[in-house]
């Protein structure tokens, strides 16, 4: 580590290890400053790292209170209204205590981190410390106030007056989620303290809602947080019988503000306190101090390495336009300076519409945001709806008539085989060879419509598939056994593809002028003809669609054979594309043999282009069955096939594991480890190895494994028997 | 046709046919205007118009003569200084007596155009007709001047005075071409008349210069021509005892100047007169004519569509922001309208550096401009100095040598069957195995150089060819029968090549950014490695070389297998890229035959892919043994297959058959109608269609089948045998 690296850690890290660290708060101590402890280290990826948490919090607990028998009491920060209070604070993230914590599995979630809070609290009481519960990113703060007022309402917890919630006045939440806390201490009768801090997390909530197309959790600009964090000073100290008030700021306009309504409402002593960060405000805290009031250090210690994202937080902080303190530094007016903040417009009025992802103009469709309960709620009952639908017979449908077939095959879920999701009919050569003079008479009417027209009957199907998401989403649960919040990943690509491909062919069809002098040149696209579409089973829904609209977008007509495994999905394709108004015979569903029908099909001299998503050996296949030009064929055909992948990830030794593992998790093991994408290689440098093995291996052991419609499942059955043969 | 269209006609065309013609010009001759009568009509593009355009001239000259009979004296413009003037006068086109007249062949040309001339002359003295000789595009213009000259020096025409040529005041040879002229009488013993003109076809000239890359025959600024027009008014009156001026132009300024040099010098009235177009300047020319001076009115007639682009000319020329016809009838003060005119700084420092033809900054390598006598000539001496050394043998150069073989084949000149143009040594399996490994292993560091040092390589192949670019014409001539136009044409896009593929391949090894919130993406081409080229004979230059260069320019090293009619051009290749400095082993001349070792190749494990232009036969042939992934191949193959075309042209019934005519035969026959882009269909509407059809045959029947290498050959021998028993 650079020096300089080193010297900002130990301006903003109170100690490397407990010893250095309990130097610096024995300092602070003689300072008359009280402190909390946070303990630095990496993600909580695997449950081993999640028992480590609180075996580490715990030992610190022991160690610490052991050593503040010796501290002698000073009255400024260990007494409060004759109460004596705890010398002892730490402060403990709730998501620590459970490496699958998902808003999307509350029940389970709340089951795995309720019994190690339960642990701690106990464990705190019996050493004599506090314990203080930190918020980090939004998509977990609902779900942590519950969980926490919920084992905090526990008869064994309710007297607890010595325990700490965190609220982020930066959230449009927080006003609401303070004055339930209100009520809800009401109901328990006993005070808790809130932290009241303005937020860390900003930049990556805000990349967060417009990678995702989600409502912007946090407010846009800091002065709106400003305004709003004096709001929520007010309500909790004027709830002061009801709720402590631990102001966190560094700000010194937030600061006396709360001082003067404590001087004005007459606040006793145990219901305030300010909190500030080691290394940070120290002047304002020492002032504040001097005054009298009780300062509590929020004190971080630990190894460099996994501090590393704290300490760039406190840097951003530091530099911020925004910051006070930067600001401070600068002589910017003082009546500037601590001018009363007022919200901004754009903040006053926002109406919690979705931030846009859009790149090069399109927007890309939402995924379901599930840490929204109603989202989770449509979900599970569209879940429970479709099973009630499982089982239904599909037939091939031509020029939009359903046809009766001489064999079937049954699809069942890949995770309870015994479960028949639908029952296909497989296509004849001679339906084969009817569907493609559909396609080939479609072609002729289809390909002279504009690339307008055409893409509006596909941005219809958008609409429509965005309308029934949950509802897809089921069908790829049960039918492939992809897991809930893979399956809406699919449907949103489903969606973008209908959508981009609209986009691309309107702009494609106004063709490339390359003038000259004396010469006019433009470059068109057209159309081939009939396509056969030959999709798979690993991302039955979006490769099935995605391939077949592309062509259809293009002009051409199409005919899909779907995977065997996975033509239930095939035909909700084909019904969404029917409700969409496509024309008849512009798109054939086709569930078939690939040996035998596919293998005609690919053959045919009237199919102009195959697209397929398979295998490498029926790629290979198919290439070179298409390249032979077949009597009565005027054309070469076009293949695109894409074959499986072999996709390795780099892991230097400067790559930040906490993501480099998840990371590297997620591509392998996401949908069973059975996409194309799956990463099959890490390329991990030796510096890291180890560490990097041992922690994927822990948090792989970590994901869940069970039928993919179970909330808590990240890891289900893979297709088929002789998937599960080849492992 | 519209009214509008009509009267604008009317007004500028002296009548549709000779008798309202003559009504017009008897008119004229009444207001005591002299006239020249010019016979508007189509281009002449085969002999059958070449021979009726001469005929036509002659029967309106005797129909004329006869008329004129009846018309009075009129001294001011039948009579000066005494002698009787004549009083019929036409303007003909020299080129329109031959349809093949072209720079490159002036021997032939010569021939054609001076026997119609004489023919010409003396029946126009035989019925007391004047003759004077117009001038168009620049590309014909010294040969024009160059015929004119000899056949008015022979002895029957020596005495001849009622003769007239033109010269254009726009080009920057005008001066030389007519100190040229005065020393020329001053030979001659008697005087001809020179009409000076400023130039109709300034647009055109100035973007054919532009096209081809070539200096610019013309001035860049109107000013600039009329300060040129001024001094060529000075020379020519200066020299009133050799040459006659006849001062063509509406510029008040220019006449004034022309007649205010007359009164000074006291020019004999024989020795000036002034002229105007029909419709064109009418105050002007009655003023003059009010003064006492001769004034001649050149007088268009004839059907309307063919007279159409006089029509436009005459527009142009109308409403140009340059033209004074234009500017005097806006208000402009007179003092700036009449004021001396001085060359621009750009037209007086033009060094003759060749316009660019630049399309999206990249520079096209231009042509050979065949009306320069030096670049003719250079052309013939290559083509004589190749010729010498015809027959001698080329072998496979593996890995820089030079192999010896078991089996030889023989090139031979299509034209000239006798005429062994190499011996050709055809490499074996075992040294197409061995070429294969020596292209792999050079891949290796090939791929490591940047785009920019693989580039700079083919830059400067690029170079070596524009420096020895007559002796690739000769063999391209010799060895496939190309006629030297066309063979020329293909050194150019040999060049273009390499410095666009050079450019390109450095423009995508920076890669394409797609980045996405929390996304960093770049896209970027890799090269693919051993890349086999079956190139065809009919561009035996051109595209062997473009495919390979493509290919290397990536990054990959080629084998190229050159058509066995063109494997001596394969080997010149093979030195061109040598020399330029191209690493051993990146480029493998490999002639072969394609049924045994093109056919290895093809199917080789280590080929990645294969670059084919040639037959529908071959080249599905090479896509279906391409597509089957043999043992040890662990890359799927590409095959770039540029198989026949059946391009057709369609003609619609506003076309302007002079181009049309010409541009679907030069399109159907060029090259012997042997390219993959030849017109194979044209689609003619019905109004039109006689009259193209009767048109393409003649003009068609008109082009010149002979060897190559003769400079009239617009049509030679098909590739070999089994192509002419095709036929």
């Amino acid at each position: 580590l650079s020096t300089a690296v080193a010297t900002l850690a130990k301006r903003y890290i109170c100690g490397e290890n407990l010893s250095e660290a309990t130097k610096s708060i024995e300092k602070l101590r003689r300072d008359r400053f009280a402190f909390t402890m946070d303990l630095l280290g990496e993600a909580v990826i695997s449950e081993v790292e999640a028992g480590e948490y609180l075996n580490r919090y715990i030992a610190m607990m022991e160690d610490l209170s052991g050593k503040a028998k010796a501290w002698g009491l000073i009255d400024q920060i260990d007494k409060a209204d004759g109460e004596e209070l705890k010398r002892v604070q730490v402060s403990v993230k709730l998501s620590a205590f459970y490496s699958q914590f998902d808003p999307l599995d509350p029940v389970k979630t709340t089951e795995k981190v309720s019994e190690p809070a339960r642990i701690l609290l106990r464990k705190a009481q019996a050493l004599g410390c506090g314990i203080h519960f930190d918020m980090e990113q939004y998509e977990f703060k609902s779900l942590t106030l519950q969980i926490l007022k919920q084992v905090l309402m526990e008869p064994e917890f309710r007297d607890r007056t010595d325990v700490g919630i965190t609220l982020q006045g930066y959230l449009r939440d927080s006003e609401q989620d303070l004055c339930d806390l209100v009520e809800w201490t009401k109901l328990r009768g006993k005070p808790v303290t809130v932290r009241l801090v303005k937020g860390a997390y900003w930049d990556r909530e805000t990349i967060r809602s417009y990678q995702q197309g989600w409502a912007l959790p946090v407010f846009s600009d800091k002065v709106s947080t400003d305004a709003n964090y004096e709001r929520l000073i007010q309500i909790l100290l004027e709830n002061h019988q009801y709720l402590y008030a631990a102001i966190g700021s560094h700000n010194a306009r937030s600061l006396a503000k709360a001082i003067a309504i404590v001087q004005t409402l007459n606040i006793p002593s145990r219901a305030f306190e300010t909190q500030c960060l080691y290394g940070m405000g120290d002047k304002f805290a020492k002032a504040i101090a001097d005054m009298g009031y009780r300062v509590r250090v929020y004190c971080p210690f630990g190894d460099l390495i996994p501090g590393m994202s704290y300490l760039i937080r406190r840097l951003l902080e530091n530099t911020a336009n925004s910051s006070f303190l930067r600001i401070s530094g600068e002589g910017v007016d003082v009546g500037k300076l601590i001018a009363a903040p007022a919200m901004t417009e754009r903040d006053a009025n926002y109406n919690g519409a979705p931030a846009l992802n859009i790149f090069d103009g399109f927007v890309n469709s939402s995924d379901r945001d599930y840490a929204i309960n109603e989202e989770r709620e449509t979900t599970q009952t569209a879940l429970q709806q479709v099973r009630r639908q499982l089982g239904k017979t599909y037939l091939p449908i031509i020029n939009g008539q359903a046809v009766q077939t001489d064999n079937y095959v049954e699809s069942v879920n890949p995770a309870n085989s015994s479960q028949v999701v639908g029952k296909i009919g497989l296509a004849s050569i001679e339906q084969a060879e009817s569907a493609v003079q559909v396609a080939k008479n479609a072609f002729s009417s289809w390909k002279k419509l504009s690339a307008k027209e055409r893409g509006d009957i596909l941005r219809k199907a958008a609409d429509i598939m965005e309308e029934k998401r949950e509802e897809l989403v089921a069908w790829i649960c049960w039918e492939v056994a992809k897991p809930i919040r893979e399956g809406d990943g699919e449907v949103s690509e489903a969606i973008d593809f209908c959508r981009y491909y609209a986009k691309e062919m309107e702009r494609l069809e106004s063709g490339v002028q390359r003038n000259l002098p004396g010469e006019d040149n433009t470059y068109i696209y057209q159309p081939r003809g009939v396509v056969v579409v030959i999709s798979p089973w690993n991302f039955p829904f979006a490769i099935a669609l995605g391939m077949s609209v592309a062509a259809i977008a293009a002009g051409n007509t199409v005919i899909l054979k779907p995977a065997e495994q996975s033509s239930v999905i095939g035909a909700k394709i084909a019904e969404v594309l029917q409700v969409a108004g496509l024309p008849t015979g512009v798109f054939t569903y086709l569930p078939a043999k690939g040996s035998t029908v596919g293998s005609h099909l690919v053959k045919h001299p009237d199919v102009h282009l195959i697209a397929f998503t398979g295998s490498q050996q029926v790629g290979c296949q198919i290439v070179t069955e298409a390249s032979i030009l077949r009597p009565k064929q005027k054309h070469m055909k076009r293949v695109i096939a894409e074959m499986g992948g072999k996709n390795g990830i780099i892991i230097d030794e400067s790559a930040d594991l906490d993501q480099a593992v998840v990371g590297v998790m997620n591509s392998a093991f996401g949908f069973a480890g059975q996409k194309c994408s799956a990463c099959s290689r890490a390329i991990v440098l030796a510096p890291v190895y180890d560490n990097f093995l041992e922690r994927l291996v822990e948090a792989t052991r970590s994901l869940k494994v069970g039928e993919a419609h179970l909330p808590d499942t990240k890891f289900s059955a893979v297709i088929d028997g002789a998937a599960q043969q080849n492992i």
